[in-house]
């Protein structure tokens, strides 16, 4: 079953203490949708300005990606600049050019509003909330958000997380939204708003899915080579939507396995800059480090593994 | 298969967001002790001055902990006075009153000589060295340290490494002793100084066990109210070794469930001020949380569970 994603196409400026990349291809549908395309059919809902380079379309197309819903406008694309310290856990903000993006008000085509599957990245919360309008009937939908819309938008960013089925958000937004520092409270909260579960990022420390009556703990894949942390939370989600519209099974452990195959796909992401490691990554390459998951954390029946 | 624990003995004073106690139970050794007697018999070697509370020895001998090699001496007890903030996960040291532990030199009685399992608490890696050589041949060694002797005795310390089947410190120490800020190359490197496994703590995010070819990742029970973090890593490797030491299982299977235990009764210890929760603690619930922290980790079998 394919997969809607309505988010931020960017061009981003990134600063590790690795290297430095200038307006690399970026941007949460972006991240999403490339990380979804390994499991499943992506459509894309987003906008780029006149300066976005062929060579990103080319490889968001070789992807299967169908970019009938990217609008391509005049004006500059949006272009984010960030840095991160050694800890790589968090980025520092240093410039944010909105450029078209400002004015996007996203129009899912025709031939997309029957999504059974759709995402939605980090944008204005009332826009998500036209976008959940505009698709009729969807079967699972996961939505993200951020910092700015927890504070600027509280209410309407409610009103979303009431009709979502995922509610995917880092665990300092989660404690943001709730007004709990303890993290189980604040998943309590947070369900009670509406959403059915709540997936908590924790960077280098994995996740945590809460639902009313279960919680799942899967860590972050240890890497010794962490260049560049963007949009690890993006990819997450892209790989978790792929896994379940690839599969349909929205059982306990179907939902867990595509949890684990999100961390796989962040944990493949984080390796190089931008989407550098998903344009060289292969399908065998996902399912042997997600039976490196299961090795890494059951702790019966391992003499199987 | 009984164990052997060396380490402090103490009088806390300890303040949270929750509360403040003053001059109560604790002491690495305690802990230790505490958390490995629901599995097996313990053996303490430890030194307390003439305040040492009656009651206090009596729930040690409670809890089946010999007490031969605890001495009592003239002075007072080890004092150590800290607060934690709201996040819980780091201790701000106030006042460290060694007092009779200055000077403790660990003899270990003669029917403990032929002790198997020996875990050798945060103490001068020095002490930590003749202990050692005083045991015999004991099959499973665990060590733990702190910031303090990873700068000021580096040399003894990797020597004590060396010799020892799990070293057992927080992720910052593991940083610190490496000089390695990436986790995995940080292990790498302390596994490089002769350690056979190494167990890094988390806190709220849990264990990392590193050996030559594995990595075990087990979270930490997300709780609702987590009233006092002391103690909660010596509670850890006192269930750990105390798990190890009841089946002599030290297969990579009965290894990793070892670490769940240990993290089962840190998660309890944390519920309560001082040990009072181990006070109450029963083996039912420990098994019950076992089978909930399988519950929360798995992802594969999930509808057996």
């Amino acid at each position: 079953m394919s997969i809607l994603v309505v988010g931020s196409v960017a061009l981003d400026s990134v600063e590790t203490p690795f290297g430095v990349r200038e307006r690399v291809l970026g941007g949460s549908a972006t991240y999403f949708a490339t990380s979804a395309s390994f499991f499943t059919d992506v459509n894309l809902v987003g906008v780029v300005g006149e300066d976005f380079p062929q060579e990103h379309t080319d490889f968001l197309t070789s992807r299967n990606i169908d970019l009938t819903g990217l609008s391509k406008v005049p004006g500059e694309t949006f272009h984010w600049k960030g840095r991160y310290g050694y800890d790589l856990n968090e980025a520092q903000t240093l410039e944010t050019h909105l450029n078209v993006f400002a004015s996007f008000k996203p129009v899912i085509p025709e031939q997309y509003v029957d999504a059974e599957y759709l995402i939605l990245a980090n944008i204005d919360p009332e826009l998500q909330m036209e976008v959940l309008n505009q698709v009729k009937r969807p079967k699972v939908v996961a939505c993200d958000t951020m910092n700015f819309w927890i504070s600027s938008k509280p209410e309407a960013l409610k009103k979303v997380i009431s009709r979502v089925d995922f509610f995917i958000i880092n665990e300092g937004e989660a404690r943001q939204l709730s007004g709990e520092v303890n993290l189980v409270r604040a998943a309590r909260k947070i369900l009670d708003m509406g959403a059915k579960n709540l997936i908590v990022k924790r960077g280098e420390y994995g996740v945590l899915m809460f639902n009313g009556s279960t919680v799942f703990a899967a860590p972050a894949f240890p890497l010794e080579e962490v260049f560049d942390p963007t949009g690890a939370g993006d990819t997450f989600a892209g790989g978790f939507m792929g896994y379940l519209a690839n599969t349909g099974n929205v059982t306990d452990e179907g939902i867990r396995q595509a949890v684990v195959f999100g961390s796989v796909m962040a944990s493949f992401n984080v390796e190089a800059f931008s989407l550098d490691r998903l344009k060289t990554l292969s399908y065998p390459e996902i399912e042997a480090r997600y039976r490196s998951f299961k090795r890494m954390t059951h702790f019966e029946g391992v003499s199987e593994l």
